[in-house]
């Protein structure tokens, strides 16, 4: 046998045996996240960053993401359909920005009066709440998971002191989505003025309150300078932000990938909650030193009115889709138990710490 | 070329490329978890049993976790030692248990009067918790990790009513651990009397009370048909169970299985909060109906004398060993700040609901 032939021999060996092998070990993901956070958002950008790390390191550098801010791809709002289409294979956000593409979102993110986080997680992960998220988004090619929570988030920045239902009556204020349709249903004029431009219109008067995120997030918008009534909160007790995923290219993966993300988005989300507590404890701390801050709770009639208009709201979105109204339903089952536990152990041992 | 010398060069080569790669994909880990709770119990098993397949789906089967249950290991309080010496690599188990072995690990479970889940989630992941963790469990070559939450637990089922500190008096209990050593300061009698005997001894009045978990396990234990004041809680406001691992068997770990272990971990304490939630809201909706157990907050002059020996219990173990001093000196300055949000979020939105 001539050396020639050996080493033909050799290497057609060599590609029949290392091509499937390394075909399978170089299987790797390049994909692309789209968030609805600007480039270095306290909390919610990390939120994104610390869930692509540690897919990318748990699956061996197989899966890399790439976090991509609004500064890149244009439509903070638009995250949903960039996964749905496929425009981009995952988004970060919050499912409630999509009420006009399905009311049923909404309820996943929170629900005024509602969930509190452990309530909400008890919910998702053991009383069928990750099931109905499922089933919903499935109708829009998505594959969504929870992945991270702001805590409870405080009712907003007022100049004024409101001292009864009256003294809200026509008043402005920047709250979007199921709370803004609340507030108005009791006589508030609830607008949506972006970002950058909120302090100044806070400062003109072309709006009278503004609720954003929490003291982390709010000091460095100044509010507490101009509005210095800081009610605690009502409308969002643990929004919940959401890893969508596109339902084709997910159910394509392998199956340790996949875990590998449902975990990670599990982990982003208690990470994201420990992280909103901290900080805004840590801020809150500062502020209310420095700062003349009146902490505020609004008045009983304020709460009886925004109740009923929640509670009508609800009851009109559920009488319109059947499917919201499952979710409604699921969630007000739960939440009537989870009231009394709640109750007797984190209400009952923070009032007698 | 014969055909002889053809498919032994082909052989040869396919053992030279086949080999590297095959031994590469075959590097398993066959590991092995102690848990110090019995095979099946609610939330418990679980945590343990979740955390040990999420590795094996996102390890791709690279690592396979055994779990064993006290009746395999004959020892539900030695998996402190187990994972220590490598007779186990891993254990699922409470840190309290281990005071004796070093008394700095009680508090990275829980402190009477100190933090609730979610703010003990923030202490871990952004307030150096889980450095200082780190840094005590690695003299005892373990890796530690939090991998489970218990939520907010009662104080415990009381035969009689107890109207002032008078009434504790001589009171015998079942309390363990640093909350055994509070209530002995105030006049109780604390003991430890095994789980199966418990309702025997609290029917022959061996002892007057008893504090077990949650109503999910307590109701088939049956305490609230013969002590039928239920305390609300104050002794371990969410304590945290804990994933401990060899130091030397992890470190030698590869990085990807490394993180997948962590945040396995870390998924493992989430599910766990949740599943407790969830159970014990159920249950408890169903119990308070059924039996008659009449709802108790311990008076206020007990609460204080409570207080005052756990804060002076404290002070002694910080003053005997400057590593617990670290541990109660970071929560304590964390709790200060995260006790003024928690106010004004958690248990004002809990009241205003």
């Amino acid at each position: 046998m001539n050396l020639r032939i050996r080493f033909r021999t050799f290497f057609i060996a060599l590609l029949i045996f290392v091509y499937p092998l390394t075909a399978d070990a170089d299987a790797t993901y390049k994909w692309r996240l789209a968030m609805s956070w600007p480039e270095g958002t306290p909390i919610l950008h990390n939120a994104a960053r610390r869930f692509a790390e540690n897919v990318e390191k748990m699956s061996g550098g197989r899966m890399h993401i790439t976090v991509d801010a609004p500064g890149r791809h244009k439509s903070a709002l638009g995250i949903f359909d960039f996964v749905r289409i496929g425009a981009y294979e995952m988004g970060h956000t919050a499912s409630y920005y999509y009420k006009g593409k399905d009311p049923t979102t909404t309820f996943f993110t929170t629900t005024p009066f509602g969930m509190t986080p452990t309530e909400m997680n008890a919910w998702y992960y053991y009383g069928g709440g990750l099931e109905l998220l499922h089933k919903i988004y499935a109708r829009h090619n998505i594959v969504a998971f929870p992945a991270g929570n702001t805590h409870i988030q405080m009712g907003g920045w007022f100049r004024n002191e409101i001292h009864s239902l009256k003294d809200l009556q026509g008043l402005k204020m920047r709250i979007p989505g199921h709370a803004g349709e609340v507030v108005e249903k009791v006589g508030m004029k609830p607008v949506n003025i972006p970002p950058g431009e909120l302090y100044t219109a806070l400062e003109r008067r072309t709006i009278d309150a503004v609720e954003w995120l929490g003291p982390a997030n709010d000091e460095k918008m100044g509010f507490q300078q101009i509005a210095p009534y800081y009610y605690t909160g009502w409308h969002e007790p643990g929004a919940e932000l959401h890893l969508l995923i596109n339902k084709e290219k997910f159910d394509a993966l392998p199956e340790d990938l996949r875990t590998i993300i449902a975990v990670a988005a599990k982990e982003a989300s208690l990470d994201m909650l420990s992280e909103s507590f901290y900080r805004n404890a840590l801020v809150w701390g500062r502020m209310r030193e420095e700062h003349g801050i009146h902490i505020r709770t609004f008045p009983d009639d304020v709460l009886q009115a925004f109740k009923k208009a929640n509670d009508e709201l609800l009851q009109q979105v559920a009488n319109k889709s059947p499917v919201a109204r499952e979710v409604i339903e699921s969630q007000r089952v739960f939440l009537t138990k989870a009231k009394e536990w709640s109750k007797i152990t984190d209400q009952n041992y923070l009032e007698l710490r």
